[in-house]
Parts: C-alpha cells; sequence; structure tokens
C-alpha cells in the first residue's frame, strides 16, 4: 500500500534516517478482500470486517451476517465461549462497521443505534461479550431513548470519556467514548483525547489479568476517514498514531512471548499513489515529506477555522510552517469567498498534494491486495496471498488448541 | 499492485469463474524499489535492474554501474562464469534498461547503440554473456555504422525476425529481434510477431541443453510502457501476454524440478487504481472489466488509424465491440478534429478508464512496494519484505552453492 511507503519516508524524514515502520520486518504476505456481493466487487469495511471476524464473504453493508442475512459466528463470540476476555480499541465509532462486524451482528451497518444497542444486548452465556470498549460514538451509546453507558456502569463497567480517566483506569471492565462519533485526526486531537497507543496500552493492562488469555481488535480507522477526504496530512498523522498503538502491542507480545499480533488492512481508500501528476524523469521522481511534516492540523481543521471567521491567510501561516506561494495563498482565498468549506478544506489539501506528489483517484474505496503482517505463536498459517477469511478462519483455528 | 487484481478480475470475467493468476499461489513476500539517488526517491528502470542484477542500490539512469560510475558485477556475469547459458526475453528493445542492467555496464540507459554494442563486445573468459536474445530493438542492433546481427551470426548466432522462424531455430545461440523498437502490444500484434510465451518457449528449448544450467530473464516490458500512456487496454493485454510467458516458465520448472522462478515487478507505474472517480456506495463499488473486454485493439493503435486517415466513428465501431454513448463518440472527434494523435488516444482511453472505474495518477513510476513470487528449490530465500537489492544477493550466493 502506497501509504505504507509514504508513512516510511516521512519518518525517515523526521528521524533523518532511513527506518521502517513497526510491522515491515514481519511481512507473510497479502489479503484479497473483495466481498460477495451481486453488484460489487470492491469491499466496503463491514463486508471486509465480516469475512476477517467470521470467516464469511457477504454483501457490502453486512454486519456479520451473510447474504441470507442469517448470523455468523465471530471470532469474538469464539473467544469469549473459551472465557478469554476482548478489547476493542478503535479511533472511529464504536459502532462503526469494523468493530461492529467483530462485536455484533446487523443487516445494515447504517444501524448505528441498534448496533449500539446490540454490544449491550449481544450475550455470549450471559456475559457481554467485549470487557474493554474503547473509541468514539458518544451519540450513539448515550441518547435520549436509552443510555447504554448507564446500563454497562449498572454492569460492572467503568466509563471514562477523558484520557486523564483512561491512564487511571483499574477496572477490567471498561467503557470509554471519547468522541461524538470518531476520534479527532491525531494531529488536530486535543490533550483530553487519548491516542490509539494510550487506548491500547490501557486495554492491555486489563485484558491481561485474564488468565484464559484475550483478543484484542486494535483499528486505525481514522487513516481510512482521513483517505475518504483524500487528505494526506491527516491520513499520515493517523498512521503515525496507528504505529504507535501497534508498537505497543507488539512491545506486549514481544514480552508475553504468547500473544499472536496480526497487522493488516481491511481495504486500500482513495486510490492514494506515492508519486503524481506533474513528476517527470528532467524534474525529478520523488514523494516528498516535507511539505506534510510541516502542517500542525489537517486541511479540515484549517478550513473549519476559516469558516469559522479566521482570516485565510493567517490560519495557513498559523498552521502551516512553510511559505507558500502566492498562487497557492489565492487559491484557498478564492475558495474562502465561496463559503464552502469542504471547497475550502480541499483548495488547502491541493497545497500538500502538489508539493509532495501525492496523488488520489477517488473518495471511495479501491480493490487492490493488502499487505499482511504477523508476529508470534501461530504466525506460520498467514503466509502467501490469502483471502480476507483466511483471518477468521486462523483464529478459529487456534482458538480450537486452547 | 492494483494492475494484478484488474487482470485477475478481467480473467475471471473471460472464463466466467473467478480465478488467480499464474503467479498468485506464490506470494512470498515484497520487496521495496527506492533507488539510492541524491534527487529522487522513485525508482526508475534502470536503478531497479541495477540492484535486481547486481546487489547495490544507485542511482536512476545507471545501467550496472554505482553511484562513482564503477561497473558492477550482476547475476548473469556470475551464472556465466559457473559455465551456465543465459537468455533474455523481453517485450522492450533490449537495450531498455531492464535488460541493458542484467546484460551490460553503461553510465546511462539513454546510451542505446552503445549498450547495443556492449552485448556483443562485453565478454565473460571471451564469451558472449547471453546466449539467447530474444526482444527489440533492431534499429540499435542494426545501424549504418554497425551491424550487430550480422556480427552475432559470424560468432554463430542464428538470427530470427519472425516468430514463424523462431518456432523453427534449432540453434543453441539465438538472436531474434521483432521490433524496431519495443514490440507491439499484445493485442495490436500481427501474426509475425512472437508472443511472450513463444519466446520463452524458444529460449527454454535451447537453455536446458546445458548440463551446467541456465540464467534467464524475462520481462512483459510493454506493461509498463502501456501504464506509462495510462492505456488500461494495452496494460491488461501486456498482463495476459506476461501471464502466459510466466506459465511457461512455471511448467518447464514444475516438470524440470531443478528450477527456481522468481516473479515480481521492478516498479509500478502510472498510480493505476482498482476503482476510481465516479464510484459511490450508490452506484456501486466496481472495477468493471467488460469494456475493456470489448476492445480489440488499443486506444493508441485506433488513434492512429484515425491518424491515417480513417473515419473516427467507424473506426470506434470497428476496434470496440461495445455501443458508445453519443458523449463518448463525439469526445473522440473532437480530439480528431485538432489532428493531435496522442490526444484522440487519451479521448479514447478515457471511455475505458471511464467505464471501467480505473484511475491514474501520473504518467511516471511510483514508488510502492511490490509484491515477490518464488517457485522452486531455493524459494525459501524470498520470504517477507525484501530490498530489491537482496534479488540478486539471493542469487549469487545459489550460483556459489552450485
Amino acid at each position: 500500500m502506497p501509504m505504507i511507503n509514504s508513512y516510511r519516508t516521512l519518518k525517515s524524514e523526521k528521524l533523518n534516517t532511513p527506518v521502517q515502520t513497526a510491522w515491515d520486518s514481519y511481512l507473510t504476505g497479502m489479503q484479497m478482500t473483495h466481498p460477495n456481493d451481486p453488484r460489487d466487487n470492491i469491499t466496503d469495511s463491514s463486508a471486509a470486517a465480516t469475512a476477517m471476524a467470521t470467516g464469511t464473504k457477504t454483501y457490502n453493508d453486512a454486519i456479520a451476517v451473510d447474504n441470507n442475512h442469517q448470523q455468523l459466528k465471530s471470532v469474538t463470540e469464539a473467544a469469549k465461549e473459551k472465557k478469554k476476555s476482548v478489547g476493542f480499541v478503535v479511533t472511529s465509532d464504536l459502532t462503526d462497521a469494523t468493530p461492529a462486524a467483530f462485536g455484533v451482528h446487523n443487516v445494515s451497518r447504517k444501524n448505528y443505534t441498534e448496533i449500539a444497542d446490540q454490544y449491550y444486548d449481544e450475550r455470549i452465556n450471559g456475559s457481554h461479550k467485549v470487557d474493554v470498549l474503547l473509541g468514539g460514538g458518544a451519540k450513539y451509546f448515550i441518547r435520549n431513548d436509552r443510555n447504554l453507558a448507564e446500563e454497562f456502569q449498572k454492569d460492572g463497567y467503568h466509563y471514562v470519556t477523558t484520557k486523564q480517566d483512561l491512564k487511571k483506569n483499574q477496572h477490567d471492565k471498561l467503557l470509554g467514548l471519547f468522541g461524538e462519533v470518531e476520534l479527532d485526526k491525531s494531529i488536530d486531537r486535543e490533550n483530553s483525547t487519548p491516542s490509539l497507543k494510550d487506548m491500547t496500552e490501557a486495554a492491555l493492562t486489563q485484558l491481561q489479568k485474564n488468565e484464559n488469555g484475550f483478543f484484542m481488535l486494535l483499528e486505525g480507522s481514522n487513516i481510512d476517514n482521513a483517505a475518504h477526504e483524500n487528505d494526506v496530512v491527516g491520513a499520515l498523522s493517523e498512521m503515525e498514531d496507528f504505529e504507535k498503538g501497534v508498537q505497543a502491542a507488539l512491545d506486549f507480545a514481544k514480552k508475553d512471548k504468547e500473544t499472536l499480533v496480526i497487522i493488516t488492512a481491511d481495504h486500500s481508500t482513495g486510490g492514494f499513489s506515492y508519486g503524481a501528476e506533474g513528476m517527470t524523469r528532467e524534474t525529478g521522481y520523488k514523494w516528498d515529506p516535507s511539505p506534510i511534516i510541516a502542517a500542525k492540523k489537517t486541511p479540515g481543521y484549517m478550513a473549519e477555522k476559516i469558516a469559522e471567521g479566521q482570516d485565510a491567510e493567517k490560519v495557513l501561516s498559523t498552521y502551516i510552517d512553510m511559505k507558500l506561494t502566492e498562487n497557492e495563498i489565492n487559491q484557498v482565498k478564492n475558495a474562502t469567498s465561496q463559503s464552502n468549506t469542504a471547497a475550502v478544506q480541499k483548495s488547502i489539501q491541493l497545497i500538500f498534494d502538489k508539493r509532495s506528489f501525492s496523488g488520489w483517484t477517488t473518495l471511495a474505496h479501491t480493490g487492490e491486495d493488502v499487505p499482511v503482517y504477523a508476529y508470534g505463536p501461530g504466525k506460520e498459517k498467514w503466509k502467501g496471498l490469502i483471502d480476507n477469511t483466511q483471518q477468521a478462519k486462523n483464529i478459529f483455528a487456534i482458538l480450537e488448541q486452547k
């Protein structure tokens, strides 16, 4: 995935020495991501997550149900049957497709309030399926008609909403909601919002208490969200957040020696390319990280500030540590004059795309195979080109052996 | 690489059943392709081929020389020292960067006539380095100042220029030139032009006669050329030609049981994406092969016919087996009225891009890691994420063992 190359180059530039990502050395193969959908051959996040969580290909929009709307058993449920603890750590809302397909069952990913309810209502042998739930989605969990945070608390869950409270947590049942919907992108986050690493470490501290072991889902969900906006600054800030979360999981596994860590993507988004239009053999074949390093906030954040009435040129100079050309400033000013926040964001994104030679072909997903990385006992099962359903099949097989 | 997914989908559609490519089941990992260039971090074909042929990273444009212009020993030379036979089978001119870096040494890939001369002039223990040379490049080998085809014939090489003569060949020293520069793209080829499979089989028939074994380079060179034009029809017709060549090599290796086959890409080109602008969750998430299957020739071929004076609408209906919209036909007619063959080609390409949801971000290369596949004895060395220099290092190590 080109985003990995861009992140590797960005990280190397920041450290001033060539480095790899936390996962690079564990590459074992790639996975195919296509759904089983009468209309589509490019997956959405729900069909991909259902495949990885249950071992069955299904239609886009399906949350752990098959093409006949029958519920499919997930690795989460199999782990819970084995009396293991389960944790979900995501930067999207917990009701979003990936955690939803690992946690509950629904005919449509769009039934957000139903999905939130199901986290509480669906049980395995009378118990809640997920012991540690960390992410966004407060608006779906805390509603006028139902307050799931309260219900979870009555069942013994500790409830937190800030990084500071998360770090103080000592309860093995934990619900943390750090955003109304998804969390802010890493580079835009306030001090009270935890990083993926903060959440991962908090989750692992609790999950490891179970002598039967645990299953944890960690998702750098906002990489996809940023790529849907074609925002290279946001996507790479989220890649960094993701890497630090993954590193925390790998550090745990290296110490623990009994933990298997699988790292992959559910699909690719945006048709991002490392290198883009305007590059020639004469002017240079280079993807350049330096303009992205100069950004202190995402273009979306800057566009919001401009929408709030701040001066466009002032916002750009405040949040971009790089001298812009008159053309670049004017292109943002022109967009600003149309009072269209999305157009302003796009005009700022174009500065970074053009200077870095980042290309995009769509606001949607794309269908190429994605890399798969595995570390720890059992990793041998993750070799070569696999179907995304093999993820669940391997995990089911490992759970059976225990 | 998204082009592999597109080819897999196209092949599945043609066969009306889901299939994989000839190489999919042999995936062992991926390789990094960046050059060691003071200016560039995206490779060109010469730096990539030098890395894979010699084990040393170098600058873009370098043909088996390092950053100080020192000649680097290639796996071809190491194989020849071990008295093995060597064959090159490519669809570009033999003087193009990839075969050149495996065959000769030059400070610049652009010195085509020097490179052609070097194929004849550079020797290992008095012998020519490459026993079987099949590809394009007649204009560089046969010139007013020097006729290398004649020189090679004087040294015992059989010389052929047609598929028919290639198939009749019985000589273990063979030079075949099937195009002035590169070969026509597979879908555009005349009956006298061999396929990659024809060349591969002809080469293997001769190379296997050497009891010391052989090294063969097979390149589907025109996949890159088509991607430089952002021509999805041409690229996929070349993918099919490449797959059949690879299949011939794999079939040989499976029968022979002593042959190692490595399949990879030197880099990616065009920022191609499987899925593109215009797709939405509402209209469908699908890369569609059917318009590409409807093409009987490349857009470049059609544009040439129009440039020769044929009626645009007639050309489109002759070579595209699909009803076009009035808008599509008019867009080609408008381009035609400007008497710009490149613009006409582009206007025809857009029909296929839009209908298939194929995206492109550049006419140049891109820098993402590319997959690596290995079959046969020694394949264990090709695991995980490797640097492209590891290709040569592995081959040198295997040659040392023999």
